[in-house]
């Protein structure tokens, strides 16, 4: 899309890009056929080549008030979904800039890191942090930016949190609102070489303990078999415990989002903070309820070697893609070199009581008992990254990630019990 | 594609156009949520935000006299199918305008509901009739339009009916011949102001009862958890009773399909009415044999209040997209507004006997039992709706339908017993 | 994309093309419908149109070095897979013609037939010796053209053979490393009107034993449900025995391929014939192991009747499609004709002994064994293919072959036992 093709007609009434990008991964495990005789019993914990994202993009603007975009991932399986999958379609209608509404599967408006491009994150995956958040989602947004350096977003979506998950038709007891505003004060302050950026999210829904069952690929409440995965896209190591119906109880669950962003950028360097709270209510019998938190928050750092501003590719409260002042060729070297180092963090432990374990018997587990037994989970996690990203021009990016992850408790991986995974994770990435 | 963007090869011999469309929904209906203490076990009936189509089409024609069209949509899931879909996939050899042949996956012939693009729809849905056509299948079509006015068209095809069950490969005894013609007798008398349309349909098939199984997506034979769905996309409300392969009795089941569809259009009116009978027989047991109907129609009329006439946008046997007559811009006004009412009905009374309740026990239900045990299913339903369609400018239509469904046996939604369903469903709608 | 459509921004530096191929099959099978009392329990024992591939391409130039690819096929389900998969997605880069270096999901190296383009064999389908062999798979390879007429490259690949089956992520215990080189003595001899080619291949892996498991789609060890398919997309008839995981052995097969291939163009008449071994490696039980080999190989023959060059459209060691020497117009003739043949074997009677029925019980089934009970299995397999291809021009392409396959151990087919299958199969094809 960027620096891709565009097309108008003869009026120039309609003009439609069409691009594409491919993000070809490869990661090494430290765990990995460390032993022969056993049975490696998850794909996720394997060495392997991967196509991260094969996507098609068709992008465009008609009769100047509408823009659109429509993008879908044919490497877009998961456990859930396998084939081809709808990554975004909207349409905006923009006849203001201060006050925009936009239809269809968007990003929700919370989370920095998640409303950048998949093209140009700091890091091959997005951090622990975003495992609470919010994915693509389908609803309506009214959104604008009154102001350079101010940005608003009021969204009301099905709250589902992930494209990839009962997509067909979801089953929304009260559809999620979500709150965001940004603000950038070196904007306000008229300094174009700097970045003071601030926000605040809020968020919240309603939904039936159904949607919480462990053998749907409910992305509401994460449970059995669906657990979290490590930055590194190894192995599962956290889930929630099960909570099901019960009679003579409320099937309904409240969840609420709390969120903060920062950011700070100096010339080549740029440090980013975010924090969520993913806050549940609800019934676990006729006699007792629950109210507890999952929390997750990272910081990170930047570093362009090559010099290139950070605050010149920051635009309505998001980064963008950092384009090399010169385009790399052999013998002459140019391209950006990016140096990065981030910690990420997540914390379940509010649910690591008895009450879960106690409340409708053998498959409401607890957090602890779940570990005690088949010893898949932890309460708590860390993650350590740096990472190294070569820039040679607009439209291709190499990179090169180490991440290492505590684990709180020690999990299962490949028959040995491990506090921690390493993993070297490398992307070629193409985009157009 | 329509007012969309087409590229042309120097020499003008390939010509290529690029389109996409989404179709953003939001549906709500009186009965969910009513009870917090139920468990949903439907999707079908919980309010949600959906994206119902997200398509990418190619569509070209090279060397003159081969015209083709590829689309895929990446929100075409249904519960047999996740991912992407297929939509249409065909190559049409035109070397004479009254003979033509098609081959690929094309829409079957019968019904001119079915033939309107969904993007140009009355409503946001296809009526309850569309449940007995056919829709895009695979096979062969020898067309053509002898005379301004006329068509005709008798296709070989897979018979499945729908291009999402069983794509692989299909299990087909006897392929389906589908026989269809129309006349506009208003073009043939020269009148340019009205449209008086008449078409005839007739199809027969012969297919496996290892097809209706209740287990499978089936679209040869809608039996067990696999229902027809109100015209509102809310609850499954009726399906056939299961025949299983019983000893000494032949597994063919044939299908004849009865079609008829007329339309007047006067001005910026339209009335619009079809009807179509699905008849199976096949042998129960060694000394039962069945032959049992399924019928369903509609009535719908359509109003442009802006005055647009109707028969401005009728082509070769099928209604094309209004296209408004002043594109609207803020302040000034333009757009076409649309006013419609429509009645459809789907009557399966005459499976509602002991004849399938006896043969082969268990599994091989009558309706009237299945609903007297689970109560999911009825024989009978007819559906009103009233919509509003707004058409700023040739590529956006917002869409508002009420749909009232009538059950003639009461089924459970959400744990009560309802006679009815009540929606309101609204459609932001992009193609380009 | 041949003779598709190509776009270039301004300066040239960014070039993209955009295509698309639909090829829609029918297939007609002797044993098809023979038994109408008898339940179809295979779809693929029935006659059907088939759209075989639908798929869009985009391909384009970056800054003179960088060529990608990213092609979906929306037709593109199988039994693991529904919705639209993944085709091709890499990034070559090239600043050296002997020396180039490409990443992500690509062909593997191994095999004239498999990297010949879908819209350029010689048949519908490619011989059973492709069943050996290597699918698009996700990795890095180093290739190179040194000299005209010279190609070698080595791969470093997930080694699962198949785009279609685990895709989200692999288990890879260690890396399949494919090596190919092949010459074409007639380019070396500076003889352009015949090709003299001839190619080695070798390549080594080791998989785990939980991927040979009958119930997953894996290409790593066909077998159980998973079985080997005739050329005319007939019935399953060779499936291996099962290994499963046994106490105190490795759980570690490893793989070898070893492959010839050669051809020989002369004027308008080409003889291809390609080779290859599949040796699988390891433990049966603490005290016994396993080392069998499945071979298959082919040879095929095509005439140009109207008399186009081979030569002409050989390059870097893969035929492409003949193109006319006149595109076909009506009345006035032109197109090109095609006539082939081919026979094509494949034998692993090397696997049929007690070594596999005894070791593990009962879900470690000898071939034999699975042959005796449930006749589902064959150990050896011949294919006779006759075809008759017209070209009328290059987006367009009409094939029709007579497919016969021999079995060597009869295997039941729609509950009668036969020891061959009659197949006659269509194809309409257009690419652009």
């Amino acid at each position: 899309n960027k620096d891709g093709l565009r097309f108008e007609n003869e009026d120039k009434s309609v003009s439609v890009a069409l691009g594409g990008r491919i993000h070809a991964d490869y990661r090494n495990f430290d765990h990995s056929g460390n032993d022969k005789l056993a049975s490696n019993s998850s794909a996720n914990e394997s060495d392997t080549f991967d196509i991260r994202r094969a996507r098609l993009v068709l992008s465009g603007q008609i009769m100047d008030h509408y823009t659109f975009q429509l993008s879908g991932d044919f490497a877009g399986q998961t456990a859930g979904n396998t084939g081809a999958t709808l990554d975004q379609a909207w349409v905006n209608v923009n006849y203001w800039r201060p006050l925009q509404v936009t239809v269809g599967q968007f990003k929700a408006p919370i989370s920095m890191e998640r409303k950048m491009s998949s093209n140009t994150l700091d890091f091959l995956e997005r951090s622990l942090h975003d495992s609470l958040g919010s994915y693509e989602d389908r609803g309506l947004m009214v959104w604008g930016i009154p102001k350079d350096g101010l940005t608003y977003a009021v969204s009301v979506i099905n709250g589902e949190g992930n494209k990839n998950s009962n997509d067909v038709d979801s089953r929304v007891s009260k559809p999620e609102v979500q709150l965001n505003a940004t603000v950038n004060f070196a904007e306000l302050m008229g300094n174009k070489d700097a970045v003071y950026h601030l926000g605040v999210g809020y968020a919240d829904t309603e939904f039936s303990k159904a949607n919480s069952a462990s053998s749907s690929a409910s992305t509401w409440w994460v449970a059995g078999s669906n657990q979290f995965r490590t930055e590194a896209r190894g192995v599962n190591f956290l889930a929630l415990p099960n909570v099901g119906s019960v009679a003579n109880t409320s099937n309904a669950i409240e969840r609420q989002r709390f969120a903060l962003e920062g950011a700070v950028a100096l010339g080549p360097v740029k440090v980013v903070s975010e924090w969520m709270r993913n806050s549940f209510k609800g019934d676990l019998s006729p006699t007792a309820d629950f109210n507890n938190n999952i929390d997750a928050w990272y910081v990170s750092t930047l570093w362009n070697i090559t010099g290139e501003k950070f605050a010149d590719f920051y635009k309505d409260g998001v980064f963008k893609g950092v384009k090399p002042t010169n385009n790399f060729d052999l013998g002459k070297g140019g391209g950006t070199w990016q140096l990065g180092l981030r910690y990420a963090h997540i914390d379940a432990s509010d649910f690591n009581n008895s009450n879960f374990a106690a409340a409708g018997g053998g498959t409401q587990n607890g957090v602890s008992r779940i570990n005690t037994t088949s010893k898949t989970n932890t309460f708590e996690a860390g993650a350590w990254t740096v990472g190294l990203n070569f820039v040679p021009n607009p439209n291709t990016r190499f990179m090169l990630n180490f991440v290492q992850t505590n684990f709180d408790t020690p999990i299962m991986i490949e028959s040995k019990l491990k506090d921690n995974e390493k993993a070297i994770t490398a992307r070629a990435q193409f985009n157009f």
